[in-house]
């Protein structure tokens, strides 16, 4: 069986042995005579499973007491929507205030605006989104209901280093492409949301990381199912939730935990990352597009300085089992997504095609 | 590898070569290096997916032309509120009618009173729930909005026979357990939802199939991942969907294209249930909970005449491979949840077992 190096943006390569016992166990779930997937989101396996996902989860990240986990459906954008209806009504200006710095970003204030009076607190959309804007948090009004930031910028491969110090106005972040990826101080943040497709499991379902006192704020009109405090009274059960994807979770943060956690998982990354950055920096075939004090490591955006030999560079790139590697629609050019589940091994790979590539066409 | 036949409400057993086939292509997508699960939504492989469960549905289903399939996120219980929010604009009146036939209908109605004014247009409650009531759409004001029914209930063990002409109202079912397991006129219809992880596949995604000229009326506060309309514009593709659930109805659909189609699978599953109920109704040891007018198809309930050896029952039943057979919380008592997957031999299994525990209990 052949596997190749997925590059692509998510929904993201799995680790192997991960991808390697779902499959052995999918359908007979551990003697079960039926596949985890086949089976109630009330059975006793399963109970197990979410509890399992909860204490790893919480032993891999550090996460407070105070903060609770919850298995929302809809991915990360319809959180778009139900950040802004549990906790804009936090006071009763309705006011929120969102950080520009690419595509989701955008996205994210244009749904809020549905809920209440949004203000865009910084952007960097004049320079195409090559940087993490200047923000000031003394700039707020101190009525803000809570400050919206994108931790990684999957399609302009920026990231915000540090994070800003909003104060008493609980700071939310959409960590979707970084939980997990890096080690992060969660009492800086209200709440952070994330898909799980980049760095925690398969796609469709998200995790809300939440502070307990900012739950029971939800608009009237908000439904019950993206209302969180639903979630946090039913431990996410409050009707049939994506059962199989909570156990692809469970299975990733077992690899976590057997790679050594996430101080371990953060250094590789930075190797992996650097690995790529060093053949951009050190050519001038290759031009990376976001500023350097920026940069992701999770997403390496670049382009050739000869924009025509693109086509040519992923064509040959997919020959050699290095798949995916095409920027955004929105951008163009190269992307690599190299989440915790691709290996050293993929990013070196990738290293000697481009030197390869630039050789020959240089 | 032992399989149970599998008797759960939901999630439920899926058709053993889909799981096969699905286990077989897990880490390795024909060819592709990677598993479904790990690739792009807007990959050309998936791309052939979406495209092709649309198309089987279409040939399976006889769904008119005028109707648009959805994928949307949440299952069935986020539609209690997508449908108010998409359609109770569609009168300025904002009034929808409900038909209470059980737990989740309740809970619907319930949902939808955030979003206008609602009204109990017949209940069975003061049964509990044991027969689907009388209901006379004339009595509905003309400038109702649409009018809900839950095709079939999973806790009760009921289902309608004959559907409610509504005539220029839109009539709304939440078909969650019954969609392409019974011959449906999709005319009656204005809008049908179901949780895929009864007959369709996994939990965590639901279809909607709606009437062209019911979208495009969403209440302004809609989330943008609750509107019909944001679905029908990106082919269920504004955000990253759940590409797995999708592909795993593919391949359910595929199978039951196989099997014959609809008009096989129903056949089948009224033999199916003929040979529970008969059991049934043969003996004074076994009690059924819905009138027989009335009853379900999909799930067959009932009590013991001597209710204190339900528990022995349940465990003896288990562990002769007939799993997950105990009912609801609210009810008690037994559920045979027979889906389309549920081969004759499991309901032949679990007669003899019926008449065996009868004679030595009786």
């Amino acid at each position: 069986m052949k596997r190749v190096f997925n590059f692509g943006a998510g929904p993201a390569m799995l680790p192997t042995s991960v991808m390697e016992k779902a499959r052995d166990e999918f359908l007979d779930y551990r003697g079960l005579g039926a596949g985890l997937i086949e089976i109630s989101h009330r059975s006793k396996e399963f109970d197990a499973v979410i509890d399992r996902t909860d204490a790893l989860f919480r032993e891999l990240s550090g996460l407070p007491d105070n903060y609770r986990i919850l298995y929302v459906h809809g991915g990360a954008q319809m959180q778009f929507s139900a950040i802004p209806m549990n906790l804009i009504g936090l006071n009763p200006a309705h006011k929120a205030a969102y950080v520009e710095t690419g595509n989701f970003a955008s996205i994210a204030r244009k749904e809020a605006q549905r809920y209440g009076n949004i203000t865009v607190a910084a952007s960097s959309e004049s320079s195409n989104f090559d940087r993490i804007p200047a923000f000031d948090p003394a700039s707020l009004d101190a009525d803000t209901s809570y400050v919206h930031i994108t931790g990684n910028n999957t399609i302009f491969g920026t990231r915000w280093n540090q994070f800003p110090d909003t104060g008493k106005i609980p700071l939310v972040a959409d960590m979707t492409s970084e939980l997990l990826s890096r080690k992060l101080d969660y009492n800086q943040f209200g709440a952070i949301f994330a898909g799980l497709q980049k760095n925690l499991g398969p796609a469709g379902l998200a995790v809300v990381l939440i502070r307990e006192d900012l739950l029971g704020h939800a608009l009237p009109y908000t439904p019950a199912l993206l209302d969180y405090a639903v979630y946090n009274k039913s431990h996410s059960l409050q009707n049939t939730n994506n059962t199989f994807a909570i156990y692809m979770m469970c299975l990733v943060l077992e690899w976590l935990k057997e790679q050594g956690g996430v101080d371990v998982i953060e250094a590789r990354n930075e190797h992996k990352a650097k690995l790529i950055y060093d053949a951009i920096d050190s050519s001038d075939f290759y031009i990376g597009s976001a500023q350097k004090a920026d940069r992701s490591i999770m997403n390496v955006t670049f382009n050739l300085a000869k924009p025509e030999l693109s086509d040519t560079f992923l064509s040959e790139a997919n020959k050699q089992g290095l798949y995916a590697l095409k920027g955004h629609r929105l951008v163009g050019g190269i992307r690599a997504s190299i989440y915790n589940a691709m290996p050293v091994e993929g990013c070196e790979a990738l290293v000697a095609f481009m030197k390869d590539f630039e050789q020959r066409n240089g």
